[in-house]
């Protein structure tokens, strides 16, 4: 069983007002293991309602505060101070809100993107440089425990030398033009005022090629992408075709669409070798196929047979999203508890600010390469 | 998001110190939705390992008891008493523990096997209904959504009137001798005086009886049993074939085994209806295949399209085992907080200490016809 | 490429005119490697479909007869007579025709069930015998390459001693009463004074206990059998559960049926071994799952690595029933031009007389137990 | 069962001599549907070979030529000539031999890819224009039911406007080296001088795109291509990556490779259209997922319920890559038989030497693409 520590740390959490929908997966991630605690929160830029999520979550009065800089401010001031804030708030405030807290000295824990553009990206990184204040992104699938072991098997070779890598991330929920009928989601993610400049490349591309990263250790040189919005009257892309050319030689392939009838959360990573290939499926997060050149492929599971990575239940008892969102909450209490003891296991597969600035960087090539009507362009 | 309330509730726990492993499953269980806060526990047989378990888990040392007795008694006493005690000792402790807190008048959350007996389990069922005080069995399997979403398709007739179930549920723990070899798990898995008559019948067998029931709402009227030990030297069975025959004149069989190399906790459950037809795999649990007669099947997602039955996270993000256990105890904060208003739909789902007295009946029943060489035997 | 032999042979038919399913089967099985010419044949019943079926078939005119027992005379006194003849009339009429080929001194390639009744299996083992005529019968799926794969592996011990086996083989096409509607294969399939006393078990549950029996080497002793007709009105089994012994110890279940929607030909074999486990799916029928104990299973592959059976075509380039069909007919080519060097191999994998002669005595074991409300018999 | 004709037809063969492995193919093919006798052949370059092969596969003497040229001058002269010529030589021969018989007004039968250059894909596409004699390219993945299926569904509008088409075609064979060992496919697939410029994107690639363009209808107007030789010291491409637009406006991806270990011949499609989506895998080839948009996945099954498209056997009798080849030597068949009554079914789904010139046009426009460093290229 993963997830014991010898301390109860502290959140607070910035968004995630009633009727959220990322700021209760942030919460119930924190729960799950029973490490964390929710103490404070700045839940709603509408006081009110801020008050009313409070009080349904159990926050004090006095650590339910009405706007995220006091809250900052304050919570540096307490003796039982928060460990860490969660920031959970619609993209384009995440960069304001990070900042408060990283000058506040308060660890950060924010969900993915990072940024609504790669200017802030890149000034949050410096900040969180020049500060030293831990910095956390919420990267999800890095925590599933066979994203974990697929990078290990890597790692220690053996698949060879990775020569190709392919990912697609593929939904169908904008299949339709659902955001012209007022659907919430659709409504923020279609519109580019409120999302920035990336659709599909920002939402769901950015998962993907971290993925690759992740899972290869592979330097991401250059892209060519190919984004298109082909729901009617959509401003931003919902589907988006990227080559990739990494560091070593290797190249890859991105698939992100939200307009593929049929698949739902279809993230699966596919990677050749000189000595073998593997894949792996988020919806059936729990097996890993790897197959050595030469030889019948394996089909590796959670908690089964020659298993390095640890997890929560035996195989077989299936672990999902929920699970992998709470490793990265389990891997941050592991990270803030052992100041001294660096807990570097858990540091190198934490997501942070490098990643989300990668990220932003990665949606900013791409965009760049589209409108030049696709042309590699440097990440 | 499924698990928004009013009241917290407080739960407390017997069994479940330091390592051990279903213990620290209902914890997660209670405290993923955020409805439970474990307050008190026996959580051991041995004073100090129970003090350290419960100093590990922050309980405060008042409620740290080192005995079930004892905490039942001054549990009853407070006024911030717990609104329910998880029961997770060695299943032979079942019955005691649950008395001693239902004459306390302590609602009681129970693993399962209920008891290690048929005769405890008719007295449990007894005292709960002489007492009226709430009983839960944590069956799990029935917290899945599409599991719930095949109940409720059945009831409204999707298939017709069934006429055939199938449950598989495949294991291949048991497949070597590790009893001999001091795995604990396996050491009182076959061992009688630890875990009564039954071996695998008991332990597996019972939940796929359980939810060949549940989907279907049949009554089961007699089996025919082959319960067999292959492991060497091994006294409990490790692998049972069971006929079914239901009230109705639906038949069925169940496939319970620990020694099938290559599965791990494969329950499946396949049911023919004269108008259609539908199959389910724990291991692959956000997915319901629907076939209706003379139409293609179709693919049911768990919040996907035309669901009925909620969930917490988004179609194609996977949830799991640790989720289904969750379920249960969201439904049981739903039935404890809801005494005036009854909370039915949550009612009729959550298992109870019928269910338990049932897979008690089931294992008696496959034991008498198993010892008689495999004759039709009332249940 | 398998298939290649020096000289071609004759094939005549018995059965298979004009609309007639297996028959068109056997032709294209035959046809397959192009080792077989079909030059004879008595097709139909009626003589005007019997010349139209030869005709179109390019039989030439003197060799289309009017009834078997002329064509097994008249074909026995040419030079260029028929190596083998292809019976694929209804099932009463196997056991006749079969005796006038044998007598005649022709080979015969009989499509299962061998025969109506026990008695005539008995007598056509007995005449098998006496002459020495070779007689093959078409168990098809014994002709999967991974099937032959599976036995091989089981034969060396890659699973160790054989403890359990469980076939299934589902099929939904009786699910409602489409013989009242005068679908005529249903028809005859659903009249016991066509079909024998079994409908379901004779049908189908023989090709299940021919694959158990075939892939483990095992030998039954004894089952036990509750077969139903759930169809209204059906008085012929279309649903059938069996429990298995065999001489070893191993046990085994079959569940057979043609009410289970959703399913087509879904037979599926599953062997736990004390070593190991496989499992395998005739609706994917290039690939068999092998699990070594306590190791990842591995997937193999026709063609694929590490394979010791021949096939047709590479890897990933899907072989399926016909192909399977078509190694029948290929092997039986083998055992027929190889008179002096016996074709071993080929001998032993090809189904005859007494494959045919046990799934008799199966279906009859099967009847017995279940009309005594389901009773350990020998078969 | 498909494949009924009044006349049996004669094949000529044009390479294939012992050894070959597609001429093996075709002869199946030929052979299965019992409409095409192997007659006449000039079946290797060697006459010693040739006159072996031609004895072996029962072809008369003096229908047993030394070469083509001669073979197509004499069967022309005979009335009891070919009816069609298969050719199965090198590729870099196929424009050759099939001018020859064009020339002859011998119906060809070419297998893929139609020629070694675009100029002579050209010339041949010229001839046949001028000629009228037909040709048909074997084009195999055409011929599968659930493709055509496909192609049905998306004419009737099942999946609305098609926005996007993603196939994959991945293999492992030549992840390895094998041609340094000396592996006889290899050595040829990756020399330039025998395989002309196009090495993965040719030899799958050209599959791939014509798959995309059976299904769809659409018409490819330009790509945009990254080819790489991954294999150490290899001059032809290993690897493709392919962007697509089509006329309509409709965007898709190739990814072609040979170095993916753990795929065999791994050929998938997955078409978008603005009211639902589609999923076929050559590997599995039976089924077919179709999704209207807002509903549930169904998965359709060859001869189940609701097909359009006809086949051999019932739904669970897998066909595989042989039945599907065998469907185009089928419908020559149907052509060849029926000219004045045109079998127009047949000959719109037959692919044609228009098909084998957008093959080549889609290799050249590639090779220039990628070449330029991946631009948008003209097909």
């Amino acid at each position: 069983m993963a997830g014991a520590v010898g301390r109860r740390l502290k959140l607070g959490m910035v968004g995630g007002g009633q009727g959220a929908f990322i700021g209760a997966v942030h919460r119930i991630a924190a729960r799950l293991d029973g490490q964390w605690d929710l103490v404070a929160g700045a839940l709603s830029s509408d006081p009110q309602r801020a008050a009313q999520s409070a009080a349904e979550l159990g926050i004090a009065p006095d650590r339910a505060y009405a706007d995220y800089d006091q809250m900052a401010v304050l919570e540096a001031q307490r003796t039982d101070r928060i460990d860490a804030v969660a920031i959970v708030t619609p993209n384009h405030l995440h960069a304001k809100v990070a900042t408060a807290f990283l000058r506040a000295g308060i660890a950060v824990i924010c969900d993915k993107p990072m940024t609504a553009s790669l200017e802030e990206a890149e000034e949050l990184a410096a900040l969180v440089a020049q500060t030293g204040v831990p910095f956390i992104l919420t990267q999800t699938y890095t925590g599933y425990a066979m994203v974990r072991e697929a990078r290990a098997l890597v790692a220690r070779g053996a698949i060879g030398q990775v020569r190709h890598v392919q990912v697609e991330y593929l939904q169908d929920w904008l299949a339709s033009p659902v955001e012209q009928s007022g659907q919430k989601q659709a409504l923020w993610r279609t519109d580019p005022t409120l999302s920035g400049a990336g659709g599909c490349i920002a939402d769901i591309g950015t998962h993907a090629v971290n993925l690759a990263s992740f899972v290869t250790g592979l330097s991401l040189d250059k892209v060519l992408a190919d984004l298109t919005a082909f729901g009617p009257g959509r401003r931003l892309d919902d589907n988006a075709a990227v080559l990739l050319r990494f560091d070593t030689g290797a190249k890859g392939m991105i698939w992100a669409s939200q307009i593929t009838p049929g698949t739902k959360n279809a993230l699966r990573l596919r990677i050749s070798g000189d000595r073998g290939g593997l894949f792996w499926d988020q919806e059936n997060p729990d097996l890993l196929e790897v197959t050595p050149l030469g030889e019948p492929t394996r089909v590796l599971r959670r908690s089964g047979e020659q298993m390095m990575t640890p997890s929560r239940t035996p195989a077989g008892h299936p672990e999902g999203y929920l699970e992998a969102f709470a490793t990265l909450y389990a891997d941050a209490a592991a990270v803030l508890t052992k100041a001294g003891s660096p807990a570097e296991q858990s540091v190198s597969l934490l997501p942070d600010v490098r990643d989300g600035l990668f990220g932003m960087r990665f949606v900013a090539a791409c965009l760049r390469s589209s409108v030049n009507g696709g042309t590699w362009t440097l990440v």
